[in-house]
C-alpha cells in the first residue's frame, strides 16, 4: 500500500472526510501522529483548488489506533495566496487531533533563496546508512519502519545498534516505498517518522507523547530522498522540544518542523 | 495601563468574552500579534482552574486595529495534566485570529532540568543596552515599544541606529513597565514584542506578515527580566522564520518561540 492510499480520504459532504488509520503505521499500537496529520492535511487540501500545505500544526488529544476516521474541515480564511483552515479527526466520537493549518498553490513556495544560514546533514549514502526495519518480537524498531525507507547515519543509529551515541541527534535519509515521489503530505509524515533524538541520550528510551507538531514546508517538491537532521536541546520541566531539518538532495530547504513532547517516565 | 489592565477580558457567558485591543499596541495602526494572543490566551485561561499556558499558537487572520474584540473559547480536551482549547478573536463579525494552546498548573513546567545544549545570550546589562523609544513622527520604532521596555544588544540595534549589523540576529532585554512581574502571557507577548531579526541584513525593512506563531512556555515565572535571542536562518521561497529563545536572568529557559512570516515586498 502507498502512502497516497494509506492517506486517501472519501468525500462524505458538507466539508467532512472519511479516513482510515492503516496496520502498521504505529508504534506500540499507538497511530504515528504524522501520519494522522497527513490525513487531516489531505482532507484539508481537498477543499480547496490545488493548494498544498504550508504551515500545519497538529494538537494531539488521544491516541489514535487502526480503524476508521472522520475529518472534518472548517475554513477559517481563504485569501488571494493562503487559506487557512481547522481540520478535526475523531474516531467513534474520540477526538484524536486537531489541525490548524494554511495552504497555498505549490508555486507559491518555490522562489529562490535570499537567505540560507545553515545546510544539510553531511549523511553517508543511503547504502551506507543503517536500514531501520522493524523488531519482529519487541515494540521497537516499530511497525511503521516498514512504511517508509529509513537511513540512519551510523554515528546515529544507536536505537537500532544499542549504543547511544550521547548527543541528541538523529540524521538520516527518507523516502517513500515504491517510488512515490514526496509531496507536501510525505514532508509532514518524515518530520515524525525518525526515531526521537534523545534515544541517543541517557535518558529512557519509552514513549515520548507529543503535545503538538507545527510543520513549515518550504518546498513541497516533489523530492525523491529527503536528508533529515532532528535535535534536541532543552529537557526541561518534563518538556523537551525536537526540532526538524528536512532537505532536499540538491541542497534546497524543504522544512522545518518542531514538536513539544513530554518527557517519558 | 499595566499588561494586566491591557488584556483583560470580560466573561460575557457560554465561554465568550469581551476584550479590548488598546490604542499604542500596534505597528503602523496594526495591533501586535503577541499582544492579540496574550488576550486570547487570557481568556483560554478563565476556563480552567488556574491552569497557564504551556503551547500557544496563533494563526493571524486579518489584521487587528485599536477596539473591542470577542474571544470564544472551545475545549477540546481537559485532562489530568493538560486543557487543550481552541480560542477565536473577532472584531465586528471579522476573525482576527485563531489561537490552539495547551494549558497546565504552573507547577507542571518547575521540574529540573535534564539537558541543556544551549545558554543565554551574552548580553551587557539594561543600562548599556539601547532603550527602543517610539519615534514621535515616523512609523518605527512603533508606538508599541513605549508598553513594554526592550533593552536591545549595541550590536544589534540597527533599526534604532541606522546601521544594520549583517546578520540576522537580535538579542535584547524585556520587561514590563511599571515593574509589572512577567508571568506566561507576558513571556507570549516577549516573543514577538522585537524589532524583526532580519532588519538586521540588507533585506527590505518593511512589514512582514506573520503567518503563525507557536510559543512552548518552558516556565511561567513570575520573572523580572527576560533575556531574549531571535534569529532568522532560513529566507526561502517568500517566507522566512523566526525562532526565538527567552531566557531568565538566573539561566534558566524560559520559552521558545517559532513563527513564519512573509518576506515584506
Amino acid at each position: 500500500m502507498t502512502f497516497s492510499q494509506a492517506t486517501a480520504v472519501e468525500a462524505l459532504g458538507a466539508s467532512r472526510y472519511a479516513g482510515v488509520l492503516h496496520q502498521g503505521w504505529d508504534i506500540m499500537g499507538i497511530t504515528n501522529g504524522g501520519y494522522m496529520m497527513a490525513i487531516a492535511a489531505r482532507a484539508m487540501m481537498s477543499e480547496t483548488d490545488g493548494r498544498v500545505p504550508v504551515s500545519m500544526t497538529g494538537h494531539f488529544l488521544n491516541p489514535g489506533g487502526a480503524g476508521e476516521v472522520e475529518i472534518e474541515v472548517v475554513e477559517l480564511k481563504t485569501g488571494r495566496t493562503f487559506t487557512t483552515q481547522r481540520a478535526v479527526m475523531t474516531s467513534g466520537g474520540v477526538t484524536l487531533l486537531s489541525v490548524t493549518g494554511s495552504l497555498a498553490a505549490p508555486s507559491t513556495s518555490t522562489m529562490e533563496s535570499a537567505m540560507m544560514a545553515g545546510s544539510p546533514p553531511d549523511l553517508p549514502p543511503p547504502e551506507e546508512c543503517v536500514r531501520a526495519v522493524p523488531a519482529v518480537d519487541a515494540p521497537f524498531p516499530p511497525p511503521i519502519m516498514d512504511r517508509v525507507e529509513l537511513r540512519i547515519h551510523p554515528e546515529d543509529a544507536s536505537t537500532l545498534l544499542g549504543r547511544p551515541s550521547g548527543s541528541a541527534v538523529v540524521r538520516g535519509w527518507f523516502r517513500l516505498i515504491d517510488d512515490e515521489p514526496i509531496e507536501a503530505l510525505a514532508v509532514v509524515l518524515a518530520s515524525d517518522a525518525f526515531p526521537p533524538a534523545i534515544f541517543n541520550t541517557d535518558l529512557p528510551m519509552t514513549w515520548t507523547p507529543t503535545l503538538d507538531l507545527t510543520v513549515h514546508v518550504r518546498n513541497p517538491g516533489p523530492h525523491d530522498w529527503l536528508k533529515c537532521r532532528f535535535r534536541t536541546r532543552f529537557v526541561t520541566g518534563g518538556f523537551l522540544e525536537e526540532d526538524g531539518e528536512i532537505w532536499a538532495d540538491n541542497g534546497t530547504l524543504v522544512a522545518l518542523s518542531r514538536q513539544l513532547a513530554l518527557v517519558g517516565r
